[in-house]
């Protein structure tokens, strides 16, 4: 059996928190650390709020193989990420040489005042190493366990994209979803039986409410490919014998 | 000034962790408390796992005015809501007599068994009150400050809406956006310099992506019509120096 990978995910922003953007990271980076094995086993979304991002940060990177974050690595007053990870880290934050270069030379070609502000986005933890941004060239960074990227969602994709190669990665979780047309009420005794005897699996079941009526998806994951077949089967056998009985 | 009200949210699924469901419930919750004047300070998603679920609802309850769960309270083997809020609260869970009758009476009209799993939706915590579930019958529950609904986006909305009159609502965190053709980076510092002047508002600054060009929304968050007006000028006439200069 390879090594069972986890991560945990931190969304930083108030804006998320208010409504007024709504998040649209938290399901990509399920779907692509599902994709190549590993584990998401927690989300938290924290507020623009150095206190709140240190403590999710700490929290999570002691009892995960990664953590991401999305958010707060602009130019502007609020976005204070990289403090806030330099602060969880216990290292000094300031510019770092090369996102520096990187950034001045960008904005000289363009013709665009290196001001101030966007100066901002070279911090970094001390020790942080870069993750590319294709789109816009501020780099995301790494440092220990913690991987820090754009919130704005066409960024923080190209960013994972980067990163995802770099990344132990586990045995794969496949699954299996099973539509079921009869609701969760019929089917949740005998599938909470499948599931004590085929305990190598992980048994889900979704109530899906559709034009009025019930019915349930029933998806089954493993990391062994012949589990999976088997509970698969003892699932669709019950369902026969349920059908044929209603 | 009136209280500052506080909420926590958690979303509690496997499916969302794994990326198969993705969530729609962070992003209205957070849009019906805005409206309400109760402030959203954190979100969490955890998996269908007690421990999970008891350090989130224990950790969060402890520090704001009200939790809001969804997710888990189904009648299959995974829907383990109601028994870890009841660990979290240190009290017994079992068939609730009122909610165990709406259930009995709900699947007798319509010939449908009383399954042992149907009969799961009727167990909570000692000392829980209804969330009524004008749907699907099986009721949601709250104890103390904790507010346990449906993941089902239709169940949990009509869940929240028969919660929200019931809830203590602060002052209203009033809330205006101006665009800004001009970059974070052009912009940053002296948004800065307004947000240390205008100590009353929250100015937060979104930069949006949209074919091939960045600009910023800039958004003035207060309780204080008065304090909103006098920064909202402030930054009109920044952008106005700045637009005249680029």
């Amino acid at each position: 059996m390879s090594e069972i990978i986890t991560a945990a995910m931190v969304v930083i922003g108030d804006e998320i928190l208010s409504g007024r953007t709504k998040d649209k990271n938290i399901g990509h980076l399920a779907d692509m650390l599902t994709a190549v094995g590993i584990d998401l086993r927690e989300v938290r979304v924290v507020p623009d709020d150095q206190e709140a991002i240190v403590e999710a940060v700490n929290g999570l990177r002691a009892r995960n193989t990664y953590v991401f974050t999305t958010g707060g690595i602009g130019p502007t007053h609020d976005d204070i990420t990289a403090d806030a990870i330099a602060a969880a880290f216990g290292v000094p934050c300031g510019y770092e040489r090369e996102a520096y270069r990187l950034l001045e030379e960008h904005f000289a070609k363009r013709g665009i005042e290196f001001s101030e502000a966007r100066k901002r986005m070279a911090r970094m933890p001390e020790g942080a190493a870069h993750i590319a941004n294709p789109i816009s060239v501020a780099p995301g960074f790494s440092i220990g366990n913690v991987y820090v990227m754009a919130g704005v969602p066409a960024i923080f994709q190209a960013m994972l994209d980067s990163v995802i190669p770099s990344l132990k990665t586990g045995a794969k979780l496949i699954s299996v979803a099973i539509p079921s047309p009869l609701p969760e009420g019929t089917i949740g005794g005998p599938l909470g039986d499948i599931q004590t005897t085929h305990g190598e699996t992980i048994i889900g079941s979704y109530p899906k409410y559709e034009d009025g009526r019930f019915w349930t998806e029933i998806v089954i994951r493993s990391r062994s490919e012949e589990a999976l077949r088997a509970a698969k089967k003892a699932v669709e056998e019950m369902l026969e014998t349920l059908l044929k009985r209603n």
